[in-house]
């Protein structure tokens, strides 16, 4: 394929440019930062450059329009102003403001005599572009209301809506994670790019199932189950808009786009689509493709032409929002491994570098959500986050500054960790009985071993919220090993198939609430990440509503999560072969 | 740009192919007769090719997915049955069956550990085929409902639905010509091609207004008017739909396809677009582009994953069906130059040859339809359709072989034509009184020259079904005489404007049940078609249907169809300088 060369001024940058691209194309492909308000729909004309010939004769093209077959010098000086937005929470990521949903604020020429296109070719000014009924069904109205002065809204490569006048301030876009137990949400202004306020709320399908696996019985086992869940969570999230809209001079009407992303239960369940075959054997997802719907369709309340966009999955256990995760921290711009964790009910592995990824599910059970452990908590107000025992008392951190009510995970993790450091729990896992205590720290703490309904138990804080005592007994040490080590050994058998070293990592990324909190010293200790990476270890807070919010305000964003997922090569764990006892390696400390 | 050579076996073709072309598209762009059964969506694997390499080595490849890099040999020989079918009615044309919306039966391999590819992946097994949510929902449960032996809906380039077991022998397809009177509906085998049945109707909107003026004024002026005039063609269009099928094993929901052709107003309402300013200066259309919409979301009952297609309009009064005729007759193969002329309320004009074509609306009135002639009416049973005043008596052909009642449109110009040749009407246009009538065979006919209502009148029928004799007056012939200036002025407008003469028209065609009965000699003399081009005009029925039909039965006519469209450049005889004075010329005889 012959390539030529495109010079762009004033900034003298060359393109090296295949025989037949589009210069919208060619200037996307490269990076360079030039604007098409409209999405390249030859709608705005805004797009224009001018070509300098080599007699030094200068013509206007639109760059959404034209096609490179030879030689070109570009001079793209006057550009539009773009908005560049800074998303910060556990990471910093720089993004131009070029939103899945856009407006574009166009002045058509009236109709005459000498100029009677129809109106779709009047606002369009370029071939092919397909009509969409209910667009067509409203334009002659809308076009004369305002004497032919306009608003497009542009999504998904096609022209969604056509309004009276310039509406081009109100575009707003709210993007959700729905997580198993909370819902967030992002209200963003797509102009500008910046947030207008979150909201959350928690996931009222939790009635009929607190884990996934309980709502995907009840969704295929349940007369109309299904139906409920979905409408349990489309109903919320109407709530939630209105409640974001509620405080700002905004209404529901003014948002356009909403990007969801969420495991891939929740996926199907916000969809409507049956999830019942991801609890049976071989766990297959009805759909892992990101999707882009009319929000009207699922009965959203937002703008009637407003349009809902999905993560891809990556299969039954591994969904949208570790892929948002992904994308969040660049994963696909790592010229080094990167490993990145995301721990709830299950753990949500991918390991990688730019252009291949590989991602598993370790079956780690709710033990880091606080289920199944004794004085287990979630990461909320009473909960013990952190847990040092040194040569003074047993200290703690308390979420909320509150007395103690239970453990969190990463508390639970810390606990663990300083009793294998002082020597009351053994490599094992066992918690030894006050007399076979050797270290003298641990002596130090030996009171605290009692037997809790006859079961060997480690008081943690007496002085509590209920009155009770919280303590970690055998069965939650037992419940936590085989947690970690199916999540250790997800991590090992990922690095295997990838050929690679432990050494090979260079950055190991903790995503969710609990990835924050987790001290990296206390993750090692307890094996829960190999060793040799404490020093590797950054906590990447929500990052799978980073991750949604980045694509909702930028298409490349999005078309990158796509690219990530498809990249992501997934690997089975339940039907590897090396699964087995690379678990039972992993259970010791 | 790089060309390869690609040979094709057994038959020893060879391509050319620009370099990086998938061989799909190589393949229908040289009119290879070669099957993607699934439309190259890469779900059937059926389109697989046999490469051989320069060793001799053979490689299975699908044709669909094969971008041509380099010079190929490529063996074909195994192809699918492909259905070739013929229409005939004015005019014959065979056609390939490739219809808009297609079904491939699949059997797909079951899911297991080692392949849990998600179930879209499984069914489409080609990356970047947009899921379609409705479809999604369902699959689940239609995959394993049959054993993973589906059926796949295709059409839109979209995977629009998917069927338990195997279905393909259930796809039908309806074309309706919708006019401004008449609707006409074609049931179609969209597998073998064949024609089921067909059905008609009188349009039911005409309660509301005969002609698309009335209709237009009724849609935009009056409450809800253009809320029931859609109502009132999507009822009858059900109704024809249900009556097509209940003479069939089939059902409505065995139909995935309907095409719809029709005058701009007529596509407008089918549509519910507001055609209201199609009747004001400058006549502006809402859309000319072909559009895909769902059947169902215009209350089409048929199955609900059915598309409907529209035919491109091309202005206010150059509407799909005009491009239907063009289709039918093949304009855009033409080598030279061809004149196609639908007369109904308006006259609609096209001429060109390969590449470009030039139309427009003449503004003839309903006279060729009967209206505002005094015994004018429809070419229905009791119409007289011919007429020949020769050397016997007056001669006269009834539609239905009844007594006459009126005056169809071809027999208004056979009488006019007659009455010119045997100088009872002069060249003027004006009936002459008996005792000034110079020719032996006009004095024959004298004792016919009445008065009636005191205006100089011919009667051409005593003996009628009404018992009221069937005439032609003086107003009459003024009325026509407007009506075939108009459509004469048009055709000589077009001619100057595409630079070309009388002489250089190869071929007339004369679409439209009128343009069946018009004897070429009395439209000559008439002045309404050039003496010049007698011999060479050809009634061609109701090609618009026939346009219809084809491209339903044929993807590759439906885009032949929107090239042509895209390549009529209308020609706005209301604001022609010359329109005017062209006009008055051609009013005499």
């Amino acid at each position: 394929m012959n390539k030529y060369k495109v010079t762009l001024l004033p900034d003298d940058i060359l393109l090296l440019v295949e025989e037949g691209t589009f210069l919208k194309e060619a200037f996307i492909g490269s990076g360079v930062d030039f604007e098409f308000p409209c999405g390249g729909m030859g709608l705005c004309k805004r797009c224009r450059v001018k070509i300098i010939k080599r007699n030094g004769k200068e013509e206007d093209v639109l760059a959404c329009q034209l096609k490179v077959e030879g030689d070109l010098v570009v001079e793209i000086s006057n550009r539009e102003e773009r908005h560049i937005t800074i998303l910060t929470e556990g990471i910093e990521r720089r993004v131009v403001v070029d939103p899945l949903v856009r407006k574009v604020c166009l002045e058509l020429p009236l109709p005459s005599l000498e100029d009677n296109r129809d109106d779709w070719a009047r606002l369009v000014r370029k071939e092919g572009i397909r009509p969409d009924l209910k667009v067509v069904q409203d334009l002659p109205e809308k076009l004369r209301e305002s004497n032919f002065k306009v608003t497009a809204v542009v999504g998904d490569n096609k022209i969604i809506g056509v309004e009276s006048g310039d509406t081009s301030d109100r575009l707003l876009g709210m993007a959700f994670d729905i997580g198993t137990t909370t819902i967030a949400g992002y209200l963003v202004n797509l102009r500008t790019g910046e947030e207008i306020t979150r909201v959350s709320s928690l996931n009222p399908q939790t009635k009929f199932g607190a884990d996934v696996i309980s709502r995907i019985i009840f969704a295929s086992d349940t007369s109309l189950g299904l139906d409920k869940l979905h409408r349990e969570i489309i109903n919320e999230l109407n709530n939630l808009v209105e409640e974001a809209v509620s405080t700002t001079g905004y209404e529901a009407e003014d948002i356009y786009t909403l990007v969801v992303v969420g495991n891939t239960t929740m996926h199907h369940l916000f969809l409507k689509i049956q999830p019942g075959y991801l609890a049976r054997s071989p766990y297959v997802p009805a759909v892992t493709e990101a999707m882009v719907g009319d929000a009207n369709d699922i009965n959203l309340r937002i703008n009637l032409a407003g349009k809902v966009f999905t993560f891809p999955n990556i299969a039954g256990f591994v969904g949208g929002d570790l892929v948002a995760d992904a994308l969040a921290s660049e994963m696909d711009k790592a010229e080094k491994l990167k490993l990145l964790v995301d721990i709830g009910t299950n753990g949500e592995i991918m390991l990688g570098k730019e252009g291949e990824y590989l991602a598993c599910s370790a079956a780690a059970g709710p033990a880091f959500e606080g289920a199944q452990i004794s004085c287990g908590m979630r990461g909320a107000s009473g909960a013990i986050a952190y847990v040092s025992l040194g040569e003074g008392e047993c200290e703690y951190t308390v979420i909320g500054e509150t007395l103690p009510r239970g453990i969190a995970g990463s508390g639970l993790v810390d606990i663990i960790a300083e009793l294998l450091k002082i020597g009351i729990v053994n490599k094992k896992g066992s918690i030894l009985e006050p007399d076979n205590i050797k270290s003298g720290l641990g002596k130090k703490y030996k009171d605290r071993i009692i037997n809790v309904n006859s079961i060997l138990s480690f008081v943690v804080a007496e002085n509590t919220a209920t009155g009770q005592p919280v303590y970690i007994n055998q069965k939650d040490i037992r419940e936590f090993q085989l947690a970690k080590g199916a999540i250790a050994a997800g991590i090992e058998i990922l690095l295997n198939t990838y050929g690679a070293k432990v050494e090979d990592i260079d950055e190991v990324f903790l995503a969710g609430a609990f990835g924050n909190y987790l001290k990296p010293e206390s993750a090692c200790r307890v094996g829960l990440i190999p060793k040799e990476l404490e020093g590797k270890i950054k906590g990447i807070g929500n990052a799978a509503g980073i991750g949604a919010k980045l694509a909702m305000l930028s298409t490349k964003e999005y078309e990158r999560a796509i690219a990530l997922a498809r990249r992501t090569h997934y690997v089975e764990l339940s039907a590897h072969p090396e699964f087995e006892r690379t678990f039972l390696n992993k259970l010791d400390f």
